[in-house]
C-alpha cells in the first residue's frame, strides 16, 4: 500500500503575505513557507496564485521554478482558475520527484481541466460536484462518473485522478460528515484514489479545537481509504496521526523515532 | 447510532498503589482514581482485582459497593479470573445505571464466564481467542462464533455480547494491525458490538508516543465500528479523539465546548 500523501495548502494567496510576495515576485516569504511545510513532513506543496487573470502565466512559472530549485524539484500541485497558467507551469516543471498535480476540475465548469491534465501527463484533483455542495452519495458518485470517463476518453490512468469528495464544515453540517467518509469509502472500493480539503471540516471552530477535529476526521478518512489530503503539514496533530496511521498500516516499519521523521 | 462506551482501566491490582488499597480495603486511592476517571468522561470503571484466590468474594463486594456509593451507581466491568468474586459482586450490584460487564469469557478455559453473565443478565465482554493470540480473521471469527453460540444457547441477547478482537502490540506485531482493524469491521458487519484492550497497541513505546499512537488507532478502529474501548480515560487526547468522533458521526450535536463535557 502506497504512503499517504501530504499536499501543503500553506502557499495560498488568501494569506496577505504569500499575496504580497507574489505581487513583488519577492522569494523570501514564499521559500519561508516552502521550507517549514517540507521540514513538517508535506510530500507535495500546493501554490494557489489565485485567479491571476493577467499575469497568471508569468506568476506561476516563476513561482514553480522558485520552488523545485530550492527544494531539490519538490513536487507540487497548480492550484488556480486560470487555465494558462496551470499549462505555462507545467512547461518549466521538473518531474524527477512526481508528475505535477492540476488544481482542480469538477464536472461543471472545470471539466476541461481534465484535458489538460491528459494533454500534460499530469495528475488531476477532481471534485465531485458540479455547482455548489453535492446533495449526496448518488450525487458524489454520478460526478465521479462524468470525470472518470472524460479522463479515461483522454487516455488518463485512473490512478492519475484524485478523486475530492468535498469536505463539508461540521458547523452547519454536521449530520453530512458520515456521507463523506462514506464516499471515500466507495471511491476506494471501486480501486480510485481520492484527496480533499481537509480543514474545511473544521472550519469556524475555536483555534484550539481544529488539530483536534482535523486529525480524529483525517484518521477516520484514511482509515476509510483516503489516500492523500491537502492539509497545512505545520498542523503537528495532523501529522503525528497521519505518520501513526502509516505505521498502523505497515507502511512505515515502526522505530520509537518514526515521528520524527 | 449509540454513544461509545469508555471503560476505564486504571482501577487495576496491577498498580502498587492500587493493591496495597485491596489489600487494605482502604478506599481513598480507589476513589480518587474513580473521580479522575469519571471526570475524564469514563462511562465504565473497570475494576481489576486480579486472580484474588482467597478473598476474591469479600473484595470485589466491598469495592463494587465502595465505587457505586460513591458514585451514584457508577455502571462497573467487574474483572478477575475468580468467577466466584464476579458472581458476587453482581449480587451487590446497582443497575441504575447499566448492567454489570464481566471482563471476560473467551473460547478457551473462560467459556463459561458466557453463561455466569447470562445467568445474571450482565454483559460479557468476550475475547475472540483461546488460547493466546489468534493467528488470523479466520480464527477469530470462528471464536466468535463459538461464543455467540454459546451465549444464545443460554438465552443472551447479542447486544449483551461484547466482541474484542484482541488489540495487538505494533513493537512485535506490526504486521497484524490491519487484521485487528478488519475483524471490528467484520463484527460490526454482522450487527455486533465490540471492544478492546486499546493501549495494547503502544505498548512498549516510549511515553510520549502512545497517547499519539493510541488515538491514531482508536479513531481507524471506530470508524471501523469499535463500539467501546477499555481505556485510560486520563489520556486527553485520546478522549478528545473519542469525543470529537462522537461529533462527526452525529451522535453528539456540535458545541464550541463539545471537549469540556
Amino acid at each position: 500500500m502506497a504512503k499517504f500523501i501530504t499536499i501543503g495548502e500553506r502557499i495560498h494567496c488568501i494569506s496577505p503575505v504569500i499575496r504580497e510576495a507574489m505581487n513583488t515576485q519577492n522569494p523570501e516569504p514564499i521559500l519561508k513557507r516552502a521550507k517549514e511545510q517540507i521540514d513538517a513532513g508535506a510530500t507535495y506543496l500546493d501554490v494557489n496564485i489565485g485567479p491571476a487573470e493577467s499575469n497568471g502565466v508569468e506568476l506561476m512559472q516563476w513561482a514553480v521554478k522558485l520552488l523545485q530549485e530550492n527544494f531539490d524539484n519538490v513536487p507540487l500541485a497548480l492550484d488556480t482558475a486560470n487555465r494558462k497558467a496551470i499549462e505555462a507551469g507545467i512547461q518549466v516543471y521538473n518531474r524527477a520527484k512526481g508528475k505535477p498535480i492540476v488544481n482542480s476540475a469538477d464536472a461543471g465548469d472545470r471539466i476541461e481541466n481534465i484535458d489538460l491534465a491528459a494533454a500534460n501527463d499530469a495528475i488531476v484533483i477532481a471534485l465531485c460536484s458540479k455547482a455548489g455542495v453535492p446533495a449526496d452519495n448518488d450525487e458524489r458518485m454520478a460526478y465521479c462518473q462524468e470525470l472518470l470517463e472524460r479522463g479515461m476518453e483522454h487516455g488518463m490512468e485512473p490512478t492519475d485522478m484524485l478523486f475530492d469528495p468535498l469536505f463539508l464544515v461540521i458547523k452547519g453540517m454536521q449530520d453530512k460528515q458520515m456521507d463523506v467518509l462514506e464516499a471515500i469509502k466507495m471511491l476506494t472500493d471501486m480501486g480510485l484514489r481520492t484527496t480533499g480539503g481537509l480543514s474545511n471540516v473544521s472550519n469556524g471552530m475555536p483555534k484550539h479545537i481544529r488539530p483536534i477535529m482535523d486529525s480524529a476526521m483525517v484518521a477516520m478518512a484514511m482509515m476509510n481509504g483516503l489516500s492523500s489530503a491537502i492539509v497545512n503539514p505545520c498542523d503537528l496533530r495532523l501529522m503525528e496521526t497521519i505518520k501513526s496511521f502509516d505505521i498502523i498500516k505497515d507502511n512505515d516499519l515502526y522505530a520509537d523515532s518514526y515521528l520524527e521523521i
